[in-house]
């Protein structure tokens, strides 16, 4: 224990799964948690709507108010949880102006206007600490702005939906199709009633957001961040990705293309089953990192789950009580690269078109011409007539993979191929990555 | 960048690979590692045993001195990368008792000397980096100490060795006997000309030891850590093992064992096809972390080389440069819970036994018997005559799979099945972990 020890004044604010979970945490682990900080953590008070509402027993009641304005300014630790913009957004500044450090799981806020509280923080040397807002319990913000702080990243790779990952997992595993396996994720707690968030790739684009701004030194505005869901995968696709060897995930991209600066996106990508993220199932979450020097990493964990999530903020809680414990300011989050967004035509990467064509001669001459006159070299191609094709009799499934080419290059080509009268129908388009 | 910035001096002991790597980069970088840290770094000497000996192009001439002890108490940062106990213990004790900052990848000392040297650092409030100690790049030391801070930490389950990785994976994916794996290992430079530190699971034990200490906030005494190497591993195993929808990793295991205290070991374990650990291959590392809330974690990449290493070092570099900036006193290792090792006997876990038994009736029941009478239930039983059975006619192979069962109970029934008459030889005994 260090002489200049006094207790730290730690406010919640929010108290849902994870805010109930952190405040008992704090209170019943007080004694183990001051060992390893060198100081006790000193629960002031939990910031709820309506006090009368709150029912979870684990919340001493004495500690419970609606005034989380006053709350805050007293604290030296604020803890929010409450989710959305508004008024978590003016609490935290309250709380940074008042040199409180911060922690919060609110990736929407920070994807919205992380700058402008980050700014706040360095302005008084507080601290905003955000590991659970990514990736849930796993540690990849830590070890992105300080153990890699010595690299270069150049790539992310990110299964960072656990809904999605689920539902993309059970149609690789049990072949069940897309609405079936949204059922199961919404009957089983996976999906929300509303899932569009999950579904729809939202959630992945806020996560993309916050992790290239943190690899890349760089502000990302997430309007810049291409999105794409994965309502539209089906099946047939799923199952001609598994018979080429490959599983469908959901990925969060972020990474520097030479000379065009950076590209982040999330969309539905083939993957090798031979890569590490292949082997991330059920509702699982990993983010596979590329740097100049450490090479290859992968995070692999929980990607939520109260109990999770609650790790990751006590992680947090504990960073900053030691920070207190041995004084001076924090350090910054830094924007000093300041990259362009590159045009999302010039971003390499490879193309899996499937296609359901007219089963007569000079077909495959015709689809070739296309690639050939947009300068794509194909790298593998594969005709059938699988058992699920719904397209009707006289009609073949042809599978064309390509190598690596320009967006806009491979965009080119499928509209042309759509285009080609013995192309009955593009059925689907997923990018490949990780090969 | 902060007011009170000055340039922070940095001194660097040895310049192998990784030294040169780290010195050639704090130069080349010297901007945009400044601009990180809000301060500059400046390298004031590279320590070398004899000047006229270096050869690396990278470092400057006028850098180099053999003159390490004054070097370390003129720098702000000392960067220890010359291995073994002596000089380096006491480069690093000088350096920490006049205040600087240390950074090492020294996983030999640390093991056999860490507490002392974690006590010299808090005493002075200077800050001991060991990043590239365990599993070169892979950030393990950070996520554990920080991120996990507010959590329990119940078992690390870890691939920390490449070498053997590599091996196993070799004989695994493509049928090569363990001196072939080994050889072609040592031919690609993945081993040693001597590889008894990596095959004898010597390495794995350093690294087991300082994953458990940081782990369990404990300190544990490199001779209590249990350690089986690879050696004995035989094609024959890792076939059966991959028939039954295993894999054959060697695993350095830190668990709590309730009611007796922590159990940290090294061994040759089967790992099940579908846990994240089996697709760790080739020469990489993974550390896979179970924690009362995070729930499982794992952490991959690769485990050794220059640059990899060197991007380890470089993070610490700029977090003790980040603390140095800001100012105030580390964070010292604490070892606050000083729990006892628990006896090896009372672990629990299952065996896989593989034996070569007479072909004759009856045998099934005497081998029953004996799992039977120490009170060990049996999972799954193979029995066949393998293409590669090294025994004589008339003898088949049996493979037993055990439920968990203390340690001690397992190995009494491996005794008595050796003693039995029906069976030729105990052809292997390997433990499972992960399922």
């Amino acid at each position: 224990m260090r002489e200049n020890y006094r207790d730290l004044k730690v406010a919640v604010l929010g108290s849902g799964t994870v805010g109930a979970e952190v405040v008992h945490r704090l209170l019943a682990e007080r004694e183990e948690l001051g060992a390893r900080i060198g100081a006790e953590l000193d629960v002031v008070g939990v910031a709820v709507r309506d006090v009368k509402k709150q029912r979870n027993q684990s919340i001493p009641k004495e500690l419970l108010t609606t005034d989380a304005e006053s709350l805050v300014v007293q604290a030296d630790i604020v803890v929010e949880l409450m989710g959305g913009i508004e008024p978590a957004k003016t609490l935290i500044l309250r709380a940074l102006e008042s040199g409180a450090d911060v922690i919060t799981a609110n990736k929407a806020l920070l994807a919205a206007h992380g700058p402008e509280l980050f700014d706040a923080a360095g302005k008084v040397g507080a601290q905003l600490y955000y590991e659970a807002a990514v990736a849930g319990a796993i540690p990849i913000i830590r070890p992105l702005r300080d153990s890699l702080a010595g690299d270069e990243v150049n790539r992310i790779l990110g299964i960072v939906n656990g809904t999605t990952n689920f539902i993309l997992d059970l149609m690789d595993s049990e072949g069940q199709s897309m609405d079936a396996a949204l059922q199961t994720a919404t009957e089983l707690g996976y999906a929300e009633a509303d899932p569009t968030a999950d579904v729809g790739g939202h959630d992945a684009q806020q996560k993309a957001a916050l992790l290239a701004q943190l690899a890349f030194h760089t502000a990302i505005d997430l309007d810049d961040v291409a999105r794409e869901g994965i309502t539209e995968v089906t099946l047939e696709q799923v199952q001609q990705a598994r018979a080429a060897g490959y599983v469908i995930k959901l990925l969060a991209i972020c990474e520097r293309i030479d000379g065009h600066g950076v590209s982040v996106r999330v969309h539905p990508t083939l993957v090798p089953r031979d890569h590490p993220l292949a082997a991330v199932h059920g509702a699982n979450n990993a983010v596979f990192v590329e740097a100049a020097a450490a090479g290859s990493l992968m995070f692999y964990g929980a990607g939520a789950g109260g109990p999770e999530t609650a790790s990751a903020v006590l992680g947090d809680i504990v960073s900053a009580a030691r920070r207190h414990v041995v004084g001076g300011p924090g350090v910054a989050e830094s924007t000093h690269a300041d990259l362009p967004m590159a045009d999302p035509g010039v971003v390499p990467t490879s193309y899996h078109v499937s296609l359901h064509v007219k089963d007569e001669p000079g077909v495959l001459a015709q689809i070739a011409g296309v690639f050939s006159a947009e300068d794509v070299s194909v790298e593998a191609l594969n005709q059938s007539t699988p058992e699920h094709a719904e397209g009707e009799p006289g009609l073949a499934t042809l599978v064309i993979q390509t190598h690596r080419a320009a967006e806009a290059q491979l965009q080119r080509c499928v509209d042309k191929l759509a285009e080609l009268s013995v192309v009955d129908a593009v059925a689907g388009v997923i990018r490949v990555e990780g090969s």
